[in-house]
């Protein structure tokens, strides 16, 4: 094995993707030695035992000092400060996030750092409906793309070597401006987690025991931590509004053609669901 | 093992739902003989040879002859038909149906055969995205409940003949008036399959490579045959109707509070879904 590109890697917040991304740094030989910031003392402790990090610390100073590389995992409203401050006592490290929406992280720390900073915002498309550090795994990457998201003005060094550690990792790699990004998860991400969470909430709980496997299916998402979808949704409120509208005048189109027993508009409707939706594939 | 409790079951329709009713039948030795009765002679041959049914015919006529128990597990819009054919051949039969909904199907048999017939209607909730005989197997409705509804001036004795038919294939029984269960299923099975179509429709092809196990799952009903849901819809409007009018007026809120940049509203709309989700488990 060649000696590892990183010699301290930061991890930022190290739930289901910090604690796979540590994972995935270690076990692949990538970083020689993968800290994690958390916190509280605690969890500090409860991460090393768990042997998903070297070390670990509540302290971000003590954290990324002297880092080569800093991954900022925490939830979307606090990445920008992290990455400024681990800038501060990690200078010339190569730093990137993982944060679910783009625009208003990167414009943040840009604004902070300048646009030729090493940093460059990134988005795993991976995770699942199991969170935590304890749901880490190194190959959580594995076939899953990340969307690389370089500023205008970004350092073409950094956005290549940040491309290169999400391909180590074991993702496909694909890079959009981080507006392009933020519509495009708008509509495959966060307004299917409000219709889903408004599904289950419109539900009601007399009829919850009678639920069979469609329901489970439809409503999975809105298990997710509420505190971290509304920042989610708070950064990306216009490419959300634009899809929520979208989704309102399909379900009235339904409505009308229920009103009007019109069998033809409702059949192609339901055609027109189908046809996206096996488009994917299982 | 005791003697079969019937000696000749006529399984009208043999997908998924057919088929599995079938094979429990069989393995379970409920019945001496399963015919299946389907479209054509090509698959009445293909469920022979599939080994799902004893025989099959693409008659109906000549399959319910002499039957002492009929399963109507055909598309909504051709159950009652089946079960009133049937009926004619087969004199003294216990006579049910397998259809997702059951208000317009019940008032049409007993409208045919009177209130006081063998003929009780049910709704297994079980199934699948998988479709077809192919799908089937013998234990589907193992720890599925199935809702059996029987109407005003139900013959009490077939309806506990209709209990223990399904308690004998493995399904816990739930009882309910076939409108409460028009009702129930809108807001369980019905509107979320519009929500999860209206989700696929919405989103645009491009995005589709980007959408993620989120998305998959929150929209996987919509693959669901568009003739048989636009059937299922159409049996079953005013109470989808209702059902949608709820979740389009939750969607609106969302809307409202993305407009508004309402972290605490979106945070407790978001809430509300979660709890609901909850409530379920996984």
């Amino acid at each position: 094995m060649s000696a590892p590109r990183f010699q301290r890697a930061a991890i930022l917040g190290v739930g289901l993707i910090g604690g796979s991304v540590a994972l995935g740094l270690r076990r692949k030989g990538l970083a020689a030695r993968v800290v994690g910031v958390t916190r509280s003392a605690e969890k500090a402790e409860h991460l090393v035992r768990l042997g998903v990090v070297d070390e670990a610390t509540a302290a971000l100073d003590a954290g990324a000092d002297g880092a080569d590389l800093v991954v900022a995992c925490t939830p979307v409203g606090s990445i920008a400060e992290g990455i400024v401050a681990a800038a501060g006592v990690a200078p010339g490290a190569l730093l990137t996030d993982a944060g679910s929406t783009k625009a208003q992280i990167v414009e943040a720390v840009v604004g902070r750092l300048g646009p030729s900073a090493r940093f460059v915002g990134t988005h795993p498309l991976a995770g699942g409906h199991r969170t935590g550090p304890e749901a880490a795994r190194p190959d959580l990457c594995d076939g899953a793309t990340t969307i690389v998201t370089p500023h205008d003005g970004a350092d073409p060094e950094a956005v290549g070597a940040v491309c290169d550690l999400w391909r180590d990792l074991g993702c496909r790699v694909e890079t959009m401006a981080p507006d392009a990004h933020d519509r495009l998860v708008a509509v495959t991400s966060h307004v299917p987690h409000i219709a889903a969470a408004a599904v289950a909430a419109t539900t009601p709980e007399a009829s919850l025991p009678f639920a069979a496997t469609g329901w489970s299916g439809t409503t999975r998402v809105a298990a997710g931590s509420p505190a971290l979808w509304r920042d989610i949704l708070l950064t990306n409120r216009q490419a959300i509004a634009d899809g929520v509208d979208a989704l309102l005048d399909h379900l009235r189109a339904y409505r009308e053609a229920l009103a009007e027993a019109d069998a033809e508009r409702i059949e192609q409707l339901l055609d027109e669901g189908r046809r996206r939706r096996d488009a994917l594939g299982d």
